[in-house]
């Protein structure tokens, strides 16, 4: 944690939100939940992010007792109210939500958590060196500027990007026939090998990963890539690349009234003493008959486990016997995102006057995405940004001030008004330094990671279940495959039970 | 481990090749290091592999009181003698040294470990689809058939490559002007990208880089493979792509008398009771103080800490306060390669008789690489062989009946005698297999990752420092690392008390 202080993050954890405190989660207590230091269930769920909590949900719908063993001292996993002040919150991690994601609006809807438009009335602000566009949202490109240097290349790329993943199975896209040839470049490789004017081209779309992943777009595979584009959808509805990226239709299009974590911290209330707040799991052992989960306090007898958490931080269990070597090596392969997200707020969302929504694109860091984070009644205002990849190694190792300086003169250049300047608050939350989530906003892989070791993403290993977003088939990396995963998950663990 | 069984493994190790057992290690003790739960030592060393053996044994030469906490039930890491009788050993992990390996050569010298020459007399053997070609060592390129189709793109592109090492630097190569390059592309579109017949080359290059790193060259990035080229050297040597496969003159030349493993247990030997076995580090807490590191059964408080442990295991211990972010994305972004070694034991060398070195390089696996691995005076004949990247997933999912079926078909077919049929012994090694290695030789770095994280690679973190052959500049993949990273780690230490 680094601009957001220690007392800060607790305060707007699910204790001060929820009108909860650890150990205090209203609701009806699990019979076998005591509070004895040896507990038994029929299912552990190692995590309380949106995926181990909708598994814990389903699975006490199904009628089984659950257990759930959370690292923080809070609920939500990598969705982070933050008060900004007068009952309003930002969201300090995933907000957004958007269409065919129906999962997550389903389970919001059912727990009581209403939505809202991301504002998006004027123009966006695009800078790329001497060029500054501003843009309504607008044809053929929902969000795109329409740079004549870079539109040819979105588009043509886009479209290419679409095509191969329309045939790539959401489920295995590791048994694509050209799988190996995907996995064997990185993204940067395969947009010098199609884009017309490849530098240009690269140099704005790192600012998109970037703020989409945390990450250069050498750092992923094409695999991944296409993987995640083919995830951006549904059953029914094809993923596009357009719409990670888009508002209106988009990824992007509506937000939570009260927050992201709203959703986490109702579904919390309602399982109430089952999850147990600064419980890190250290250990998991299997045997014939079912599990133990251990933390420094508490030793959980279950049936069956659900680790809800990024492959890399669930690599850092001790399981007993050992993982197989391709989920160990699956682990070893998936590194989280480099995200921080900067926020400044403002009396009022003073930028709306002047036209604009608030959102920008800019190429050359730091902040390579903003947007208008403002409460639904605009009674603040607030502008949120990105810093991703080589922007958070660098703004990460700044102190806290140069960073907030940076950031702002960003701010006040790229959207041209001073008054970005003179905040009324400042805040950063950069999820690398956070020590149960060590990145945002998802797992990522780079080449030869998922073509070899694919399969092993959500293959149970005996009583271990799998869910996190990185598991999930739609909506991979976002709060939608969250929800999904722990569906799944459920519906697995209910199967075998 | 797969075909190796639990109880011959444990056999094969410290207690067995050494006589000593756990708890049992003769020579002086250390006065801290009391049987008690709790301890107290200026340092404790993390993994008793020979990165750790090493740096323990020059802390103690220091003056200082050591204790090495090493999970497994033996000593020696990623290096283990295989006890196949009347007194022979075979590796089943590394086993060879090399021109400009000064340092685990003086090392060896100083716990009384002699060498011999790698059997290399005779023809080794290539074998590409419906090519087999037998050949000697010879110019130009010490190791290498003549296969008209390979030649010259193995001379240009290890050339090319030995050119791009020649000006890197090796304790910093994310520094080259070029490293941002470098590091956007893997291995193999790099070959795609200069040689002249890239699909037959990638094919032979894959069975090369299966047994040097266990991956396929697309999981690797380019910048890593040079880097790993520029570290194959010495202060006054600069490393060559030919020194990495060459038997005379490269990295295979000699070999341990006694096996590998006798220098760590000879090391491990004159250590005595600070060397504790069978206790895995579960955190390390620093404070202003010094800090204090627990495993299941101890508790050592110490000035400093060495923590020789490969990066993706590193990970997996939990500190206190949380390792910076860089430090953690670096663990997540190195993964261990997937090797298994293979070995069969005959009666005799009889192949030598045949005017065959025992050497081949094989295109579409599974075993890639194999090599004479028999006692130096050739009692018994033992020929070994790598398996690694895709055919060490294929080959690690099969029973070990059908893997032995199958690597013995491999070797009567490619050798040409339907003798290696019936050995006398076989065992395998899968280090992937291994809950205290996860893998081998070397933990491995594909695109981004040394250009963003790289600095983390051997900086300390407060108190704690970092051992292991992956943060060695000279020779980082093999023993020669492994000891110049003790040697520096120790240095570190003994600067710092």
């Amino acid at each position: 944690m680094t601009g957001l202080s220690r007392r800060s993050f607790l305060q707007t954890g699910a204790a001060a939100a929820a009108g909860v405190a650890a150990g205090q989660l209203t609701g009806v207590a699990d019979a076998s939940a005591a509070t004895a230091s040896s507990l038994t269930a029929d299912v552990v769920v190692v995590g309380a992010g949106l995926a181990g909590l909708t598994a814990a949900r389903n699975l006490v719908k199904g009628g089984r007792s659950v257990v759930v063993l959370e690292a923080r001292g809070r609920v939500g996993g990598r969705m982070l109210n933050h008060d900004i002040g007068t009952g309003h919150i930002a969201e300090a991690g995933g907000e957004f939500i958007g269409a065919t994601q129906d999962h997550i609006v389903a389970l919001a809807a059912e727990v009581g958590v209403t939505t809202f438009d991301a504002y998006d009335t004027g123009n966006n602000v695009y800078v790329n060196g001497p060029l500054t566009l501003k843009y309504a949202d607008q044809p053929p490109f929902g969000t795109a500027p329409a740079d004549p240097l870079l539109l040819p290349d979105l588009l043509l790329l886009s479209q290419q990007l679409d095509s191969i993943a329309s045939t790539m199975s959401v489920s295995a896209p590791w048994t694509d026939p050209k799988a190996a040839q995907y996995d064997s470049i990185t993204l940067e490789t395969w947009v010098r090998q199609n884009a017309l004017n490849a530098d240009y081209t690269l140099n704005v779309l790192a600012s998109a990963t970037q703020a989409l992943w945390g990450c250069e777009p050498r750092d992923v595979s094409l695999l991944y890539a296409a993987a995640y584009v083919a995830s951006a959808g549904n059953e029914t509805t094809p993923g596009t690349f357009e719409r990670l990226l888009d508002v209106k239709g988009g990824a992007q299009q509506s937000r939570f009234v009260g927050g992201s974590q709203l959703v986490a911290l109702n579904i919390a209330k309602a399982l109430g003493a089952r999850v147990r707040l600064n419980q890190p799991v250290r250990s998991i052992t299997q045997a014939s008959a079912g599990v133990v989960v251990k933390t420094d306090a508490l030793v959980v007898n279950a049936k069956r486990v659900v680790v809800a958490v990024p492959p890399p931080l669930a690599a850092r269990i001790s399981y007993s016997p050992a993982m197989p070597s391709a989920r160990d090596q699956l682990t070893q392969r998936c590194f989280m995102g480099a995200l921080m997200k900067v926020e400044a707020v403002y009396a009022t969302p003073f930028w709306r006057d002047a036209g604009l929504t608030g959102q920008f694109l800019t190429v050359g860091g730091p902040v390579g995405y903003g947007f208008d984070n403002s409460p639904p009644d605009a009674s603040k205002g607030v502008l949120a940004g990105f810093v991703g990849g080589q922007y958070n190694r660098k703004l990460g190792a700044m102190t806290p001030a140069a960073r907030k300086a940076a950031v702002l003169a960003q701010f006040a250049a790229v959207l041209g008004d001073s008054r970005f300047l003179a905040p009324v608050d400042y805040f950063d939350m950069n999820w690398v330094d956070e020590p149960w989530s060590r990145g945002a906003p998802t797992g990522l892989f780079g080449p030869g990671a998922l073509f070899e070791y694919g399969p092993a993403l959500r293959t149970p290993v005996g009583r271990v279940h799998w869910a996190g977003t990185e598991t999930a088939e739609y909506w991979t990396g976002y709060m939608d495959g969250a929800v999904r995963s722990g569906e799944r998950a459920a519906a697995e663990v209910l199967a075998a039970l």
